[in-house]
């Protein structure tokens, strides 16, 4: 089966020296890219910036904005049979952005944002990607409750769900504890490594039939 | 001698998730760090989020915000000799920290950010410090004269001035050019390894006389 996965953060620039962005490692989609692979699928891996290396035999695309990425993933969705998103793309971006490094100014500073494009709610509805649909849910409250509405709401067949305020499982963490959300029942993994939590993902992936 | 040396960039959270940074990989500093200690000084490095090791023999501070490399700088200069200020330190934060992640609202949002404590800009007038004072100057235009700007405001003896706007030499590059502006005279140092200019700026910080 052919795999597409999105992992890392996003980074979205003020100006040269300056962006906003999100706590991410990276390490659960490349965990999940090399999983995949493993079990001997095609793998194409759609990346923010991280320190990572890339897993043997996957293909790889570094991008750094969330409309880069939105692109990336438009634009490599032919033929893809599984998309797992699990990058912590920004909700947000400066509206306007400086070609030079913004001197410093008065005391406060007022940073206006803009809403960036949303790549998981637009594979069904933009994109009309037919496969199977996995998400991801990174919470700090009711996980299981946000990540069965971001099923519903972007049309997911899965929708992983992890509470990023536990230091143990959190960012930059080595090890997960997630629940599985599905359309019509949930299971609960038990804290592992993210290599081991990616396996059973995959194995899911394999067998969910898309609504 | 005793030197204090700071690196890397700073994150300002506005949540669990998300946060305002610089790009800077920390490299220079980390070679100043290793060319000091090289040379048989003792060397304390108090650096922000990087991926690099920290050079052997070397005593490290790890923090995250402006606020802790403020306080973690101000605790530790007793004794010290020459204090070489690298890290790329945000200059606004949020105003608003949220304990939870922020929920997606409209279209657009406004961040309110205020002012980061000036690390550099205390260290004369609100920490007394009389040691030989080295600043950092990463600029996209008028490289020279922001740095002679930054020296004169900042009380500094010497200030190093590097454009970030080139690819070459710009952030995450192993490679620099710099030039090096002192009260009296300027000095250019051609295009190496940050290792070589590291080594280059520890034997000038060793023979300035602070004003």
């Amino acid at each position: 089966m052919r795999f597409l996965i999105t992992a890392g953060p996003t980074r979205e620039p003020l100006d040269p020296a300056r962006y906003l962005t999100n706590r991410s490692s990276g390490r659960m989609g490349y965990a999940l890219a090399g999983a995949a692979r493993h079990d001997g699928h095609d793998v194409l891996l759609i990346s923010g910036p991280t320190t990572l290396d890339v897993p043997p035999g996957v293909d790889f695309i570094q991008v750094e904005t969330a409309q880069q990425m939105y692109d990336a993933v438009r634009d490599m969705l032919d033929g893809v049979d599984v998309a797992i998103l699990t990058a912590a793309v920004a909700d947000y971006r400066p509206v306007a952005y400086s070609e030079q490094k913004i001197k410093k100014q008065g005391e406060r500073m007022v940073l206006e944002l803009e809403r960036t494009p949303d790549i998981l709610g637009s594979m069904r509805s933009v994109f009309g990607f037919k496969g199977t649909l996995i998400g991801f849910a990174a919470e700090t409250q009711d996980v299981e409750s946000y990540a069965r509405g971001k099923l519903e709401r972007k049309q997911c067949d899965m929708v992983v769900g992890n509470d990023v305020s536990r230091s143990d499982i959190g960012f930059d963490s080595r090890e997960n504890e997630v629940v599985l959300v599905f359309p019509d029942h949930v299971e609960y993994l038990e804290k592992d490594t993210k290599e081991h939590i990616a396996m059973h993902i995959i194995e899911h992936a394999t067998i969910i039939r898309p609504k």
